[in-house]
C-alpha cells in the first residue's frame, strides 16, 4: 500500500489555459493545486475536445452564468481527460502513484438526497464548491477547474483505471463512452436483441452504437445527415447495422422499413436537431423510450399529445452517471468496439486553440480533437 | 365455487348508447354480449363521465381514426364504469355470480412484448380486437364497447372487487384514483415525505392529491386557475396541503416560495396547458420527474435543454397500468382519502347526453357526473 | 399474411414418449394436438435433455406430485425444444407457417398478478390448465404435455424466431441460455465491467459464463470439482476468465485471491451443493446478490446473520422468466458466445431413453444430449 | 444562514459510557469530539435501547470483532439516538445550531461503488473510519462513537429534522421506523392494497406494522408467542389486521387461512427463529418476496428447493437505507400511526446499565426503553 506519506510532492507552478473574454483562451501559469482527503493529484496526460467545451469558453460556465455570477476570467476548461495519479489526499489507497486514470467529470456532494439515492450527476448541490458553501460538488471544466492544463485534483470516485494496453489518445475517450453507456442505462438496460436508433453521429452517439452493439442490441440503426457521410461510415465501423442518411430518406420512414413497421425499443437522440423528439416518439414502438444525450439551442415545438397517448418515456440526462464510465472501460479493454476510430486529430498543450477550432469548424473532417500532453 | 354452468343465461337485448356523427348519441337496442374464455359479463350499475369520452363522442374513437378506419356509427363510448358479475365465461372462478366489481379500461393482449414486461397499457396490439387480427386487446369505450349500455364483456384481469360499503358511485371513481395511483408509480413511488405539485384540479389531478397525501407525500401542492376555486376547494379537502390559485400568484413561483427554493420531487401534470411541461420542469429540483396524465391539444413549445441539463424524466401515461386500480381501491376502502368529494351529479341511463353536457360545459360546477342505472 | 385458413390440417396420429411408472418412459401414438386462440401446432425437430427431464421421469411432475394428483401415466416430458410452425391458430398472425422457432418453457395465464406485472414463470395459476380450472397456464414438460414427441401445441407468445443460420441442434440451447440470462436478469442486469462467478459448470452454468461475458462481465469465475474437468475446459472456451477446480483450491479462497480479497458482485449458482448458498454469500462482496438456479435435493444449513449483516439478496428462480431467451438468442445469433460447444451427443426420437440415460450417467462425458426428429 | 463561525464552541469534557469487558460498561469523561467538514455536533438528548446495542455491549463491535481486532475497551455504544444541533462543521449549512435532529446510524464513505450506487448501509469501507485508512464511513455505535453519551458527531446525510411537535423519546423511534420503512423499500415498495405478514412483534416488526398500514397494506398480519401478548396487542393498535398467536395456531396455517389459501405478498422477518425463512417462504405466493430484518444465531437449515421453485426472493437488510428515515419521520409527524406506543420506560443518563438490563431481560415487558438526558 503506497501512503500519503510517501507521494512526491509537486511543487510550484504549471501552465494551464483560462478563460478570457467569450471566445478567448489564455495559456497562463497557476499554482499546482494539492489534493484534500479522499483526493488525488493527477498529472493530465492527454484530453479531448468535447461540443460543450465549446459552450464554455464561448457561454461561460453554464451552472455560474445560471446563478447570475461574471464571467470568470480565471477559469481552465476541459473535461474529457485522462492521466497519471501522482500525489495522493489523506486516507486515499485505493490507487497507487503511478496509476493511469480516466475521470468521471462529476463528483456529487455526497450529501444531498440525489447523491444519497445514486444520482450523482443530478447533486443538488451542483456548482457548489466555493468559499463558506464548499459542499464538495465538482463538475470538470465546468464548476470546477478542468483539463486543459498539466495538472488537475480530482475525487477518488470519479477514478477508472486505464488498461495498460490502452493509449492515452483512447483512455481520453471513455468518458465520452460513458456518457452514452448511461443513456442506455437510464433507457432500462435490457438491450439485448432490442432495436435502438441512435440520432446524430457525434462522438457520443458513435460511441452509443459501440456500446448498445457491444451489449447486443439488434439492429442498430444510426442516423446523420449529407455533411455526416464520414461520420455515418465510421458508424458502420462500429457496429451499426444500418445507416440511415437523411438526405436519401426520412429518417422515421427509414425506421419504419427496418423494422417491418414495427418501430424501435429506443432511441438514444444525439442530434439536437430542433424536431428530434417529435422524430424520436413516432420511430418507437408503444412503451418505447428516449434518452436525450443532446438539445436544440432553442425551445422547440413537441407533440406532448403523441408521448401521452403512447405511454413515452423521456429522460434528460447531463453527463456520466451510474458509475457508468467503468462499464464503458471494461467493454473498450475487451474491445468489443473500437472507440479509436473516432479520433482523428491531436495536437500539443500548446495547441489548445488550434485543437479547437479543429473541432468547432470540423476541420479536415475532424471528430475527436486530443491535446496530447507529451506531444 | 360457481362454474360457468350454473350461471343465469342473460339473453336477448339491452339498451345501449351508441356513436351517430360527431357529437351525436342514439339510445337503441344491441345484442347483450355473451363472456368467452376468462371473460364475464358485467351488468352496469353505474359509469362516470370522463373528459375523455367527449374526445371519442366528438372525434371518433382515437385509435380508429389513427388507423384510417370510419368514424364508427355503431360503438358505444364510455370506460368509467361499475357493475355486478352477472354471467361466467369458461374456466372463470375468481369471481362469484353477483361479484360487485369496477373495471380497467385496458385488457392487453398478453403475448406482445409490452404484456409480457407487464407495462400492458402500452400494449403492441392496441385496437386488435376485431375480425381476423383479434389478438385480444380491450380498451373499453375507445376500442371495445364501453359503458354506456346495460351489460359489458370485460376480461377478469380487468376486474376490482368493490368492497360492500361502497357505493356504485364512488366505485366509478376507481378507475380515476387508478389512473392518478400510476402516475405515481411511474415516477418511482417513494413518495412519503417528498414533495408533489399537482397541476390542474382536474377529476385525476384531485384523485392525485388524494393518493399523494394518503401515501405520505409532504407537502403536496395543488395548482389551478380563478374557474378552478370550487375544484382547488375540494382539493384541500382532500389533502392538499397548499393551493395555488394562478391568478393570485405564478405557479413556479409560488411551488419555490412553499419549497423555500428547494423546488418539488415530482410533478402530476394534469392541466394539458400549453407550457405545463415547461413549468413543471421549473418547479422540480434536479432529477425531479414529471408524469403527464393530460396533454394540450396542440404541440406545445419545450425548453428540451432545461430537461437536459436538469437530469428531469418525463413519463408519459395512458390509462392505469401496473394494477394500479387495486391500489386505490385498498385506499379508498381504507377511507384514506375521499372520493365521493368529485361526485357532484347523477343522473339516469335515459339521461346520458345531459350527463354528458354537464361534465362537457361544467355545467352547475360540475365535476364528475355519474350516471346510475337504478335511479 | 398467412391466415388460419390456409394452414395445412394435421390430421391423425403421432408417435410420443408417454411416462408410465417412476423411470419408465413407452412410445406410444396419441393424437396430434391443435392450436386455439394465440396457439401454434409446433411440429418438433430437436429436443435437448435437461436435468430437470429426470426429475420428471424419476419422480413424476412436480407440480402435480405437490397437488396430490397421482403420477400421470400419459404424460409427455421434455421442454428444451425447437421446431417448425406447421398450423396457425385463430387470430395469430405473428409467425408464418414453415417458421423456425424456439419455444420457452413456461406461458402464464396473462390474468393472474404476476403474470400482470411480468413475472410469468411466478404465474399464481401454475399447473391450472385442466378441465374446468384451465387457466390456461402451460409449463411444457412439466405440467403439460412436452416435446419427446412429433408435435405439440404452444402459445404465440412463447415462440422465439430461430435465425436461418442456426441449426436445430443449437436452436435448443437457447431456453437453457435463456435460463441463464434470467438469472442475471434479476440480479440487476449492469453487468459490464463487473465480476460473476458461475458455481457449477453444468449447462445453465456454462451458458451463464457465455452470456455473462457476452454482456462484458470481468471476470467471470468458473467453479467446478474434479468431475467437471471437461466441462471447465469449455467454460474456458466459452469466455471464463479464471477456471477454479474445488479439487486444488476451495472456492471461497479462489475467488478472494482473484479479486484481490475484495469479492465479487454476482454469483449464479448452478450446482445445488448443500454449502453452496454459504459459499457464494462468502464470494460476495457486502451488497452482492445470488441467483440460485439450482438446490440442493435436502434443506440445507445456512447463515442467515451473515446475509443480514453483509444486506445479501437471493432470487430464486424457475426457468426462463422477461423474454430473457429472446436476448439469449440474440447473442447466440451474433456468435458472442458459441453454445454448440455444450452440445455432445445426438439420438433420434426412438432412442429417447438411451439419450437420457447419456445424460443422467454422463456416460462418455456427455453434457448436452440432443434428439433429432430427421436423424 | 447561521455560518461556522458563528457557532458556539461546546469546550472541555463529556460524560460517555464506554465498554470495558464484554458486558461491562463504564461511565467515564471523554474530550467532545469537533465536527469536520459536512458534520455536525449533536448534543445527544435522548436514546433508545436497541437489541443490537445488546450484541455490542456483550460480544464486542461485531465489525471490529470481524477484522480481528480486539475488544475495544472505549468504545460507546448506542445507536438510536436524537438531539440538537449545537456546532456546525466547514461548509455546513443545511441545519442551523438548535435544530432538533434524529440521526441515522450509516453513513457511508461516498467513494466505494455502493454508495456510488446509493446502498450507503453496504459501503465497501464499512467500518474504515481510522488512522491511515479513515474512509470516512460511520456506524454510529458499532464502528464508531455512539450516543450513551452526551455528545455525538454526526454527518449531515445522516441527520432527520425532528417536527416540533415530536417528543425527544419519540424521535428516538424515527430509526427504528426507519429500518421498518426500508425492509418495505427493498421488497418493492407497492404495497397498499397487498398482503404483508410481520413475524416477530419486536420494536423493528411493531414499526413494520405501522408503516405498512400506513401505506395502505391490507391484511397487515402479526404474528407472535405466546411470551409477546402485550407486544401482539400493540400490534393491533399500531394497525395489524389480524394478530396470530402461534401458540394458538401455527402461523403458516393461520396465513393461508385469513388469505383463503392464497397466501401473502411480502413477509418482513423480525423474529429471528431457525424455521422462519422456511416458514415466510410457505406464507407467500410465487413470486413473493422475504425481507430478513433479524436473524437466528446459529445458522437454519433452509428448504432451498423451496425458494427456487417458487421464484421467492430473499432479501438481507443491515439499517436503514434509501433515506427510508426521512419517510418514516414524515408518517410519523402526520400521525399516521403512533410509535410511542411501543415506548415503555425511560431512564436518565446516569442508569444506562438499568436501561440495558429492562430491555435484555424484558423487565416490567418492557419494548423500548428510552434514555433521557435531562430527565
Amino acid at each position: 500500500m503506497v501512503s500519503a506519506a510517501s507521494s512526491p510532492v509537486i511543487r510550484g507552478k504549471m501552465q494551464a489555459w483560462v478563460l478570457g473574454s467569450p471566445g478567448e483562451l489564455e495559456l497562463v501559469e497557476k499554482a499546482v493545486p494539492q489534493p484534500g482527503a479522499a483526493e488525488v493529484l493527477v498529472r493530465i496526460d492527454a484530453i479531448a475536445v468535447c461540443a460543450t467545451d465549446l459552450e464554455v469558453i464561448y457561454h461561460g460556465p453554464p451552472a455560474l452564468i445560471e446563478g447570475g455570477q461574471p464571467f470568470n476570467k480565471k477559469f481552465t476548461p476541459g473535461h474529457e481527460y485522462m492521466g497519471t495519479v501522482v500525489r495522493l489526499g489523506p486516507g486515499v489507497d485505493e490507487f497507487d502513484i503511478g496509476a493511469r486514470v480516466a475521470v468521471e467529470v462529476h463528483a456529487g456532494c455526497g450529501r444531498c438526497e440525489r447523491c444519497r439515492e445514486g444520482m450523482y450527476t443530478a447533486c443538488l448541490n451542483y456548482g457548489m464548491n466555493y468559499g463558506d458553501r464548499n459542499k464538495g460538488h465538482r463538475a470538470n471544466g465546468f464548476t470546477t477547474d478542468g483539463g486543459f492544463a498539466e495538472y488537475a485534483v480530482n475525487h477518488v470516485n470519479t477514478l477508472v483505471r486505464v488498461p495498460d494496453a490502452m493509449s492515452d489518445e483512447e483512455a481520453t475517450l471513455i468518458v465520452t463512452a460513458g456518457t452514452a453507456m448511461y443513456g442506455l442505462d437510464v433507457m432500462g438496460g435490457l438491450i439485448a436483441g432490442q432495436t435502438l436508433v441512435v440520432t446524430g453521429p457525434g462522438p457520443i452517439g458513435l460511441m452509443g452504437v459501440g456500446v448498445a452493439k457491444a451489449l447486443g442490441a439488434q439492429p442498430v440503426i444510426l442516423t446523420g445527415t449529407h455533411a455526416d457521410l464520414r461520420r455515418l461510415e465510421l458508424g458502420r465501423k462500429l457496429g451499426a447495422d444500418q445507416i440511415v442518411n437523411v438526405h436519401d430518406e426520412a429518417a422515421v420512414a427509414a425506421v419504419m422499413r427496418i423494422t417491418q413497421g414495427k418501430g424501435c425499443h429506443y432511441v438514444l437522440e444525439c442530434s439536437g436537431a430542433p424536431n428530434a423528439v417529435n422524430e424520436a416518439a413516432r420511430m418507437l414502438n408503444r412503451g418505447g423510450r428516449i434518452c436525450l444525450a443532446a438539445f436544440p439551442q432553442q425551445p422547440a415545438l413537441i407533440d406532448i399529445a403523441y408521448l401521452v397517448s403512447n405511454n413515452i418515456y423521456l429522460f434528460g440526462i447531463r453527463g456520466e452517471g451510474r458509475s457508468a464510465t467503468h462499464r464503458a472501460a471494461a467493454l473498450m479493454q475487451q474491445r468489443r468496439f473500437d472507440a479509436r476510430l473516432i479520433h482523428t486529430h491531436t495536437f500539443p498543450l500548446q495547441e489548445v486553440p488550434t485543437a479547437i477550432r479543429y473541432s468547432r469548424e470540423r476541420v479536415d473532417d475532424a471528430i475527436k480533437v486530443v491535446v496530447k500532453m507529451s506531444l
